[in-house]
């Protein structure tokens, strides 16, 4: 007996088949254009990367656990790209000499993570990477939020759908020191309690607040300044916030576009001070849909040229969650536009040439590959998305001439067959 | 002393800075333009698969020695995948039920094989797969021939450029049975060999027949049945010439498209009978282009339902070589069309302002990040390839007026600011 292979793909990772893959791709280039009309540039790099430069880099979960690794037949350790930061890293340092800082740069690469999959996570997905390097401007910042925004628009989301929530870590940690009372030793725990803060409940809060050594009071205290919203930056000296690039763009015309929240943190190691996170306001996916941040230093690995940075990574599982949620997800796109249907196989050459014309003019045509009756032919187009259908038969061919049938009318016309492509715009009028 | 991570790839992949993939992406929508034309949706699967997918059905040497092989922490043997028709037979294979066939489906994946890296071969590489699935009619060779014609022609190669050269292995295996007395036990040594046939000379080519157990007359009738050309059918009993799809090609209006030609074999074990290749006829890039075939049962590794198919992988390397040698190749996209430059920074909300109405217009638009005199800034845009540039000054701001300057010559006129969108497509002409 023979024994099949399984047809599912691997655990945690998928397969995109001609529908689904047609709503991604529609959504992905309302993105890519929306990017790039803010002059951001496409870059692409390596699946395979070294080992060492997710485990001299990144937090210990991902370098221990998550990373898929193998060695080649050279002996050298690979990786899976987990993320696509340090190959961007990698990048921008080895070619700093030519690049013409700062530089606006996007990437949409597969990442994998060897998680546990469930709603929200699985081992390969897709992330749509932007970033600017080298400048530390607040202009940095403030185009980071007007271009989230646009990108959430352009897929149909309003302000009632989503939120950006914007930190800066700096700010954070002057208020916990100046006005909790923590000492420099315990921020990195206050910092991850932070993280976790909207998760947990007071008591639990509480009793992990105590254990780093808070008091009551320095608790009650730490609760009013994640509470405070923008009414903590005015409780901190002018030296903290006038450096801050986030209450740089509080004060700009696109303030309206964030919301500042104490909250947000983001866990890896390398955001150095502004922090940010695209959450989801319908509740029905608690979590963030994607965020990104500041790093003072993106490619210390690669290079002592110091590059500050800012960036986000949108991945398309969260969210294809939110679009779905809210009912943004578009429709697939039809498998053609046309079908020509010849009513003899005799007439499949006549056919072609028809089909030519149509493509030529942009339509998306397609000729049957198998006999069929011109009734089972024409269910067949309808069910493909067609909206017309072009019938090529032996007289009328004599003639030079061809029908058109608009399939959603059932009007049809006969006429000369190059003609038949101006017919069929005609027919479909202008939203092809 | 800190010591550095190298930023070169891992050898044999690459990086694809902006200035290339700008060039890629503009080739590769091309290809998907005219692909969907002809009614060809794409598709996309996971990198990882289970290794044995390709120990079971590839030829021994991509399952043994060029495989990039891991185990995940389940225990799991995976691979990255070295080609794509195993996860699309898989995937037909598991979806045959509600799939309306045939179907029509195309992907880009990118694939890795150890290779030795030269010339023409990478580690990693990207190949757009076109098949037709379910169908053994010889419509789908035409229409495979057409689709290939015309991808080719999008990129602006003529017929001076490349050729089309397509064989029958079953017309093949018949003309060497019949015709030269090759014994059935012989035809896979003998495959073998034809396949060599145009990279060594005659003298070695005999010296091989001869190891083979072909005699001189065979070798003879060898030669003389591969350099036939057309003329070979001719010699052929009606029986075998009557069923063939390539036969039936060469009989219809597209037969000028092709080249037949009884040397094409190609290596890959899963085709059956309609092979071909696309060669550059330069000279200078002496090998095929890209190639493919047909195969009467894609995917019996995984249903006993038996699924015919062709297709083609069309890889990246060559491709651009190709593009290359005939200056093919278009200019890479420009960074932006526009750049606001605000004259102060206190401007800068302004030509935000400013820089949202162009982008609405479909303007690539970009605002500097940093302060600069405006005679720098004015270089940057014409060196990062814009066309106009919007100047925003303090007095002009107040009346609600902009400058806009073409780039090309030099021109400028001042315009309220929401006009500039509009005048900078006059500026431009329509050709953005």
């Amino acid at each position: 007996m023979t024994e099949y292979q399984p047809t599912a793909p691997y655990r945690g990772t998928r397969d995109f088949l001609p529908d689904e893959m047609s709503v991604r791709t529609q959504v992905f280039h309302r993105l890519y254009d929306v990017i790039e009309r803010f002059g951001f540039r496409r870059y692409d790099g390596p699946q395979l990367e070294p080992a060492e430069i997710y485990e001299a880099k990144s937090g210990e979960e991902i370098a221990n656990q998550q990373l898929y690794t193998l060695t080649d037949q050279g002996g050298r350790r690979l990786a899976l790209r987990p993320e696509m930061t340090p190959s961007a890293a990698r990048m921008v340092a080895g070619n700093a000499g030519s690049l013409q800082f700062p530089v606006r740069w996007y990437s949409h690469p597969n990442c994998h993570r060897y998680e546990r999959p469930q709603r929200g996570r699985v081992r390969e997905h897709w992330q749509i990477n932007v970033d600017i390097f080298g400048s530390e401007a607040a202009s940095c910042e403030i185009e980071m939020f007007e271009l989230i925004d646009s990108m959430m628009r352009s897929l149909g989301a309003d302000e009632d759908t989503f939120v950006i929530r914007v930190n800066d870590r700096q700010v954070l940690s002057a208020a916990l020191t100046e006005l909790v009372g923590v000492r420099t030793d315990q921020l990195g725990e206050v910092f991850a309690l932070v993280d976790r803060w909207e998760k947990y409940d007071s008591e639990r809060l509480a009793a992990d607040a105590a254990e780093i050594g808070l008091d009551d009071k320095q608790f009650a205290g730490l609760t009013d300044v994640l509470a405070a919203g923008t009414s903590l930056l005015d409780e901190l000296p002018a030296e903290v916030t006038g450096n801050s690039n986030v209450v740089r763009a509080l004060r700009s015309s696109s303030a309206g576009l964030i919301r500042f929240d104490p909250h947000i943190v983001r866990g890896l190691a390398y955001y150095t001070s502004t922090v940010f996170e695209v959450f989801d306001t319908s509740g029905e996916n608690n979590r963030a849909l994607f965020g990104g941040g500041r790093y003072a230093d993106l490619a210390g690995l690669f290079t002592p040229k110091q590059i500050p940075g800012i960036g986000f990574g949108m991945g398309d599982v969260t969210l294809f969650d939110f679009l779905d949620t809210h009912g943004l997800s578009p429709a697939p796109r039809s498998e053609v536009d046309v079908v020509v249907i010849p009513v003899t196989a005799e007439l499949d050459d006549a056919a072609r040439t028809v089909a030519r014309t149509l493509r030529t003019a942009g339509l998306r045509t397609s000729v049957p590959l198998e006999p069929r009756k011109l009734g089972k032919e024409i269910t067949r187009a309808d069910r493909a998305g067609a909206r017309a259908v072009v019938i090529v038969g032996a007289e009328e061919w004599q003639d030079g001439t061809v029908t058109v049938r608009d399939l959603g009318s059932g009007n049809q016309r006969q006429v000369p067959h190059e003609e038949a492509a101006e017919t069929i715009s005609t027919l479909l009028g202008t939203d092809r």
